[in-house]
């Protein structure tokens, strides 16, 4: 009797191959070759999951995007109060640990791959801007937000600290640690919250 | 008698070549042939001037990061009031127009190539982290910080978001243009900035 192999694993096996030559490597080094043999597969078994390149990229990219969706709904459904969540949630997007750093360096690799490579590829730029909007409406649904400010330009400002201490993280760990980011983040939604009565 | 040649204006002229290869082709289009090509030289006349890619790709960054600080220098003599010096002068790390959306564009490309680069580069990331401590102290002599922030978290503050802004300008420019830049930042400078009486 054949093993049964599921398919979904054995892509995500895949995209993990991926991840970690572009780490070592660069995107410019994630040809075919080289993640069939991280993967420790022949070009065939590969190709028999990807049939291109880019749809390859493509799914290791969405993996990323998807695991760090995944973190932040279990904190979305947890006991922490409003303010925490946010907090940490942010926390999230932001690579002050290992498995987020290889995560961020895969985002931001693929991101100018993309924007360089000589046919449009088949994903478009999702940043989350739309889940920082998300956030905010939380914090003014629980009351929490301040009443003076702009909603709008508040998402904007949160998106814009939050991706820039990302990069600042990735390219400067050695300044910004995880204590130093969550500092940075807790002042700035303590500053567009209500002050709370002790 | 032989043309007298400025080698600086030559080296110029050879680093705005590699700005547009790099523009059009990402880092990796950034052949020694290819802006040789673009500059209108022979290989052995461009080799007179640099020796290796990487030494004319560093020259061709430290290019951009004399010419905004050029700009900046020219900001901060001017006659205009300190709130508003402060605001134009971090408007020019932010690409919103086409001269800044290039340079962005090579900055970050030579930023990320370096990050993978097989050998070390004789170059350092050098971000504008100093720069916006110099910012916050300004503000300080003027007596126009609000006197409850920490210099230190208010210039890491500042810092990622200035260049989030910039990673989404160049990534998302239909959503995010000059005025929607300028308003966040006037905003955020603003709310670091003590109340001013009319």
């Amino acid at each position: 009797m054949p093993k049964i192999v599921d398919p979904t694993e054995k892509k995500t096996h895949i995209a993990k191959a991926t991840w970690r030559v572009i780490l070592e490597q660069g995107v410019k080094g994630a040809t075919v070759r080289n993640i069939a043999k991280e993967a420790g597969l022949s070009l065939g078994a590969l190709r028999h999951y990807f049939s291109t390149q880019d749809e390859l990229l493509a799914y290791a990219m969405n993996l990323v995007k998807d695991r760090a969706t995944a973190r932040i709904e279990k904190i979305g459904i947890s006991d922490l109060p409003p303010k925490e969540k946010v907090i940490r949630i942010l926390l999230e997007l932001v690579p002050v640990d290992d498995i987020k750093m290889a995560e961020m360096e895969v985002w931001f690799a693929f991101t100018f791959h993309r924007k360089y490579a000589e046919e449009q590829l088949d994903t478009q730029h999702e940043g989350f801007f739309s889940e920082m909007g998300s956030l905010i409406e939380f914090l003014d649904q629980h009351q929490l937000l301040r009443k003076d400010l702009d909603k709008e330009m508040t998402s904007e400002h949160l998106y814009a600290l939050v991706d820039g201490l990302a990069l600042h993280a990735l390219l400067e760990p050695e300044r910004l640690d995880r204590k130093r980011v969550a500092d940075v983040l807790t002042h700035h939604i303590n500053s567009i919250c209500r002050i709370e009565k002790e």
